[in-house]
């Protein structure tokens, strides 16, 4: 969780995740590195589609619509580049099955408002910090080297995102209720990590 | 309706539209220009979600995905431009309740794929076009300078991105099936725009 004397410069560290990713993981994903990708690229199109729903849903909350047209903007601008890196290897773009992951954490988001927005943010920063995880520990196992290094560049972005989706979320609740709500999602978060999925993904 | 010697480098013009805009919508948009900032800011974030869900849609498909990529590229730049106008003018974020165009224009797209796919494409070829004509009508007759300046200035990339649509139906289709349904299409677009609505709007 991040300390209280958290600003904008020091964003929120991998603390926010309450289990480290297994190695069973990274031997999956390095194994498997095409479908990673592939599902690489579903999941930046979806943070981008992410980001301009909520944009759309609190159209006058003036920074959360700055923040995030930032954010969908890096995440087009990376889900353009792991679409170059997929016809460099010459893989046909294609659908994969996502894994449960997103499903399963957004049955945690409440309905009713102002909840819904505090959850909202709080899902999307986990997700982003999962995804700064992984795509770091890619870039560190990852044989073929310009992959990790390219894995290298996307990190400093991902860390930017989870750190806005926490302050964006401590601009518009009380410090401590967000700080309890993320230790509860981020328990959810690492409990729908526990069993590694069967198919090879980011957030499987 | 564009000629069949078309070529990427000239994308199809205004004739797509069956009906130029009236100069009761022209008197009405000028008059309440700060309105249609906060409808334009909308369309631009709608078109970039528009362009995303197509995405997500027709993963597989090569041209379609990176085409779109840079269109909501280009809307949320767009978007943030005209956010930064709403700024300037001090106007603060705030949603206006959309006019009856877009659900209309929907409502003629068959469900069944492909038709599908060929309708959406051509539903948002249409809606560029008319942005197209539109945002030059204000900057035509906007009495403030630097702001019929900035319309202008987003001329090109409209008329681009209804080439771009356009082009992309004539990827997937057969050139005569596009013309028959896009000239059915434009004329429901033309009379959805018969009656002026009486809230300002882009698409009043």
């Amino acid at each position: 969780m991040p300390s209280a004397a958290l600003s904008p410069s020091q964003p929120p560290t991998i603390k926010f995740l309450k289990t480290p990713t297994s190695q069973a993981w990274v031997a999956q994903a390095i194994a498997n590195i095409d479908i990673i990708l592939l599902d690489h690229a579903q999941c930046e199109r979806k943070a981008a589609g992410t980001a301009i729903q909520m944009m759309s849903r609190y159209p006058s909350s003036d920074k959360l619509v700055r923040e995030l047209t930032a954010i969908a903007q890096e995440e087009l601008s990376h889900y353009e580049q792991v679409n170059q890196w997929l016809d460099k290897r010459g893989i046909p773009l294609q659908p994969v099955a996502p894994p449960p992951y997103g499903a399963e954490l957004k049955k945690h988001v409440r309905r009713q408002e102002p909840d819904r927005m505090l959850d909202l943010l709080l899902v999307s920063a986990l997700i982003e910090a999962r995804s700064h995880e992984r795509l770091g520990l890619i870039a560190a196992h990852c044989p073929d080297q310009p992959l990790a290094k390219f894995y290298r560049s996307l990190m400093a972005s991902e860390a930017r995102h989870y750190g806005s989706y926490w302050l964006l979320a401590t601009t518009y609740f009380n410090a401590n209720l967000v700080n309890e709500r993320l230790t509860e999602l981020a328990e959810q978060e690492s409990k729908i990590l526990n069993t590694l999925h069967p198919e090879p993904r980011i957030h499987s």
